[in-house]
């Protein structure tokens, strides 16, 4: 993994984080839920969704500054889902990111609208871009909805509590993880290619490098939690094991987890390798997600 | 109040019941959560909302059909509004029109997750209808946008949530039913009117309209959780009082809060008048608001 994928991902990381808190700010609305929403908007965390919109529009040598609205707008929808999901009636985390979560500094009721608010107000950032054709919101509208609703993330959240204390197949594991992580990944990189005007035949090769690399993250993720090192991923590891969740390591073992993630590293790359524009910075992106410590 | 409002308001509430269940039933999703949709989506309820979208365009002489898909995504939103709302973080109620209400049928986290399905699907429902042009859809899904995030109708329930147990002023409640209820009514007039190509000096009109219409609306509502038949509205009467909630006839005496609500009435029916379509439909629809037994 090259220094420059680093780089890019703390120059973009540092752009869109001084971005996010004006989509907030901005709004009339009761100072109590603007600040709810800042305070999980706020609460770090990688920003690979975002910084994979603003990769996808550099690999088409287009100015990254067009997709800093829908990229915001991916971020405040994984930080929705991220409140809903720590709610006591879903995962019942009190923390995330080694900070109080938002219904534990904020209670129920405001973490539960923060999330609507969070929801509703992305669709109105792509909807108010000034710069950008109607035809081309529509679809990035459309194509959001498809990600981040039932048939995307909220239908991935479903299958996941509903196979709690079930034994999972693999196929169930990756209908949870595809749904859950990866249609949202994979809209950044959608949109990215919307926004730079690529050939429909581009998008649905980067379709399929996203969906790889979305489980890639996924696989990453649940070996870091038996292997990582607690004070680089910033919270307690063996939590899957401690909770019986269904693993692609409890599944597979660790080494056929390891394998299956090389596995969907090749298969994103081989597909990178079939566009025709400079995907260097993509591959690299890859890279990263397959050997990320955090 | 002529007979012909009722049975516009009949029959058009006959076509969206027919048209709300086919936006969920054709989603590739897990059944469960598509269950817990549609069991609040048909569960009844004046359908004021959508019924206004068409009521417009027929007062424009447009095609209602035209309306459908938005309508569909208004009642879908404030669908996904009241499952929230009574969640037991919020208001926590255990009926709804008389049935358990989704939390108590499908469990917590099923709830939020389908109101956040409910929400994001009607995003999408605008984006991907057919028969109008981009700009438009744009337009009706930012407006959407706000007439239900924290500028909006989860402002309103914030502040709503807020003013619990304390003394409110007028002001303060005005604010609570402005945002919570008449914003989302008043996008239903705005969002025909789009459809309409209405001109941007009746949108302006129609939305102060829609403003009176939906404070008339809210203070009715008050007025009949004291002087209603509950047979006929389906709830029990007097909870605004044992709950201690401040309402229009707590905060203006009840022939107060009439004579506010003929005040309304009669404000929403002079900008009727400076129209120049015909708007004998509209002012049917806001005797209706006014006079209604549920």
């Amino acid at each position: 993994m090259s220094a420059s994928i680093q780089s890019f991902l703390i120059e973009r990381k540092t752009v869109i984080e001084s971005l996010l808190p004006s989509h907030i700010e901005r709004l009339n609305a009761p100072e109590k839920i603007k600040k709810a929403m800042l305070y999980s908007l706020n609460a770090g965390g990688k920003r690979l969704r975002p910084v994979l919109v603003l990769a996808v529009l550099n690999s088409y040598n287009k100015e990254e500054s067009i997709g800093y609205p829908v990229a915001c707008a991916i971020e405040m929808i994984h930080t929705y889902s991220l409140i809903h999901d720590d709610l006591p009636c879903m995962d019942n985390d009190d923390l995330r990111r080694g900070k109080p979560t938002n219904h534990k500094v904020f209670g129920e009721a405001l973490a539960v609208l923060a999330g609507d608010g969070l929801l509703t107000e992305s669709f109105r950032i792509i909807a108010e871009q000034e710069d950008v054709e109607a035809q081309k919101k529509v679809l990035l509208i459309a194509e959001l909805a498809k990600a981040c609703g039932v048939e995307g993330m909220v239908g991935g959240q479903v299958a996941d509590l509903e196979g709690e204390g079930k034994a999972l197949t693999l196929s169930d594991l990756e209908f949870i993880h595809e749904h859950k992580t990866a249609k949202l990944l994979a809209y950044s990189i959608i949109a990215g290619a919307i926004l730079a005007n690529a050939a429909e035949e581009d998008i649905l090769k980067l379709k399929k490098f996203a969906f790889h690399m979305g489980i890639a993250f996924q696989i990453r993720d649940d070996i870091l939690d038996i292997e990582g090192n607690e004070e680089v991923i910033g919270k307690p590891v063996g939590s899957d094991t401690t909770n019986q969740k269904a693993t692609y390591p409890s599944l597979l073992t660790m080494d056929g987890a390891k394998k299956k993630l090389f596995e969907h590293q090749a298969k994103a790359k081989e597909i990178l390798h079939t566009l025709s524009i400079s995907t260097k910075l993509l591959e690299d992106f890859c890279d990263l997600v397959v050997s990320r410590e955090y």
